[in-house]
């Protein structure tokens, strides 16, 4: 196995503070949001034997043990220490936590306490802007303390991220819309908004992302079909080209998360652009015993500086357990069979491992002047 | 190699009767309707250096023989004992055929009478609706009977497929169309229609198949390019997802086929929508050698239970020969490395596989309930 | 490993004429068109890391060494020295040499001489264009002299290139413009047209298509993301299809290049039409540890008698000798493994090889009856 500095895991989420049942944990194994259909169960899925192939161990049960088993377990140790033996199994030294997503979930720093490492946070733009919402009374009002919510949370925050691929899906029109659009928009959505309505509307999902793009953080965007929401049809990044070319060359970078299916394009956008980053996450988790492959598929194209490890995990400290080793084993034996077979030297080898475990991600975040957040050792 | 049981072949077409020159069996091995280019053959593709592997073995031949002693040893044998030996190596138990081809095909009983195995239809909704078009006078009429033959074919059938996606391609307007608009589309089809007239209007597919959708059963959808027919540019299942998710919940479930080279597509379809189910076949009888790869990716995303065994055999008994060898083969192989590599438990490998092969079919289409059709063994 | 024929590079380009420091060599390694994102560089990627393994042997130093060394060799050598010596451990016998890029590059017979290999001419269109729009004052005489250019270039060159996917997109309206149509937007480009100004006009450049289908010699379209320029997000050739629907039956070869990511789409449009060809050449070079797959995925669904190889190879022949090293031996490991395992027969294998490599593109490009260009042994 090769040797990886500690991970940087560049987008995930908080942990269920709670007990969980067999209902719940399954529910967290796929991103569908619907129930498993009649006779199925996510279980049998890569996410769920992969689940099952390397926690149960680390909680002192064999592998593969049937899941009720391993509920049982995992009950009896309690939450809060099955959540510490489980994520500082992992290797990562830094986890940049998304906190975009409801329901009760560790906050950073109880991520990082929990999981002997630091954390950072990621604003996630439109619960920000769903919030602003909600204390804001009138459209002027919003766009303005929007503008100060942004630039208050770029002050902690070590990047955005953004959902407009789920929300309205990744054909927005690629430049900044004007002020007075953003206002009229901004008054329709309010006047007709139900408490705590999510934020839909193309014009606004732009605004949210040119805004931070000002900031200069890096911009994280949801592409792929990983996310449970709408527009599963719209998700290809190759979709999202004129706005990259439109942030080209002003400083931020943007950072595509997941990808899949669509992960060989959102290599080739790394790849032509100077400014955009790939993820290799919740592809690597949700695809299980196959992770090497879709690994390997981001390494075609993409320079081997521009792609950025990270779990996706969120919910089960199980799932930034398997995003984890997925990684950790796919790129241990993709390098190993490249240089065995004399086309990668291993000392370039060992070089872009830690490259794509950590180094870029510094590099992209600016972690190594920053303190170290939560960090719970 | 894995054990399986009786296979389903969840989607396939009857036999030529007649015995078969080396032009007319090179047809078939391809589905691009037209010739071979010049100085090239179909035999030099991937289905076809399969048959010429797994075929001539079962008619005493060595494995990789020159078509022309092939087709002289299968026309020494007749067509019938051909077929005889060919269909009963498959593995297969039961049939589900698609009588929707034209040409001198066999019947469902007696598909299963040649292959030893259980046999039920499925009914193509395009020539039913074309069948009733013969033989309707007017619109009325028309969307009278057309009714009345979807409801009475349901009786017998175990399902219905649809060819919307070559007619018209998959990009259709996804909510029923209105009685008003399918009576002004039936008219004017109906007049303009030469004999035997293809149907390709968007509406009256939409309405075929919200028709279909109505009788409960599963309804197959012909995605992506292994169809000869014109729109290879619209077959991308993704095309689906407003279909898909206007048919969620009313309790009829849908089925992807083929869809290569957008199986992954398909895939995810199948993992996010609990009635969507994803098929495996002709994908992998046209790639052969390639097999275990396209089966691997299609097994990333789509839950376990999600995923049918198919051939997509049509016109050739030596296509059922490869489909099932093939997918016999790649699953084995794929889960043998697995339980290899410890990423997945032997006993979970046998119980997916069987899954596959024939248990999630049984479940879908109710076959434990049925009597065996035209059972022949 | 597997033998082969004499290559027949099937689309290159030119050497560069002049030495080179290390930012220049760099540049060619990546076809972003921009610098490498602060912290990384292009070495750091397939291409960089095939070109460190395979190159340095060949001018006397160690494989994988640093980039800094081999240029030292190389200059060392002299460019024409090294280039000798790179070209001629390829393995190709035949340039087929696309002089439509600008810059300090090696006419085809150059090429050919420093190869020790023949070369013949591909005349891309768009400059060809570019260059009688120099020299036309009106929209009448441009169109008559792009006329008598394009029939002058064929009566020399093997074939035509176009690339029209990377100035406007492949969705161009299938059917050729009128004349009136074209006459009218010749007369605005070169109104409105600076100094070599590049055609981007959707109606001259379906002009240039069908004119050079009008010629019979092979036509080369530019497809996926391999291209520098602006529409990375409309190359899927599958937007080809009805292009390719229009001019299938008229005589003329339709060679998709690259494709990738969407080279399965472009292995099957070789299936479906008896006219269109797959080329495999730049997907391999710049997948470099990973072409034995997407050589492969290219093998799904192609007929064999439709791919075609070629190395892009642009600028550097370091990329004559990635393009030709990655291919042979993907090909050779590929087929090995599958006459391995009996799926395919030693002899298919060899033969099967033997028209990729070669046999092809003698047949699509009628190189059999044709001098040798600027053969140079």
């Amino acid at each position: 196995m090769i040797e990886l500095p500690p991970l940087v895991d560049q987008h995930c989420h908080g942990v269920l503070r709670t007990e969980l049942g067999l209902g719940t944990f399954e529910a967290y194994l796929t991103q569908s949001g619907a129930p498993a259909a009649p006779g199925t169960t996510f279980f049998d899925t890569q996410t769920g034997f992969a689940v099952r192939r390397w926690c149960p161990p680390l909680l002192g049960l064999e592998p593969h043990c049937p899941p009720a088993s391993y509920l049982a377990r995992r009950r009896e140790l309690g939450v809060l220490e099955a959540g510490r033996r489980l994520l500082r199994s992992t290797g990562i030294g830094t986890y940049l936590v998304d906190t975009g997503l409801l329901g009760d979930l560790t906050e950073p720093a109880e991520l990082a306490a929990a999981g002997g490492a630091a954390a950072h946070e990621i604003v996630r733009l439109e619960l920000l802007a769903e919030q602003v919402a909600d204390t804001s009374g009138t459209a002027d009002g919003f766009v303005a303390n929007l503008a100060e919510a942004v630039h208050g949370a770029a002050q902690s925050a070590v990047g955005f991220s953004s959902v407009a691929g789920c929300r309205h899906g990744l054909a927005l029109a690629p430049e900044p819309p004007g002020p007075g659009e953003v206002r009229r928009c901004a008054g329709r959505w309010l006047s007709g908004r139900p408490v705590a309505g999510r934020l839909t509307d193309p014009v606004l999902l732009r605004h949210l992302l040119w805004t931070a793009v000002a900031t200069g953080l890096p911009l994280q965007l949801h592409a792929g079909v990983g996310d449970p929401d709408m527009r599963i049809d719209r998700t290809d990044p190759m979709l999202l080209t004129d706005f990259v070319r439109a942030t080209a060359g002003l400083g931020t970078d943007v950072v595509l998360l997941h990808g899949y299916p669509y992960h060989r394009q959102a290599a080739c956008l790394a790849d032509v652009f100077p400014h955009v980053y790939a993820d290799l996450g919740p592809a690597l988790a949700r695809t299980g015993s196959r992770a090497r492959t879709v690994l390997a598929e981001a390494l075609e194209l993409a320079p081997f500086g521009k792609l950025l490890f990270s779990t996706g995990g969120q919910g089960l400290p199980e799932l930034h357990v398997v995003g984890a080793r997925l990684f950790h084993e796919a790129l241990g034996r993709l390098l190993a069979e490249w240089v065995a077979e004399g086309v990668w030297s291993r000392t370039d080898a060992a070089r872009i491992a830690g490259l794509i475990a950590a180094g870029n991600a510094h590099r992209v975040y600016g972690l190594e002047g920053r303190s170290d957040g939560g960090r719970g050792r």
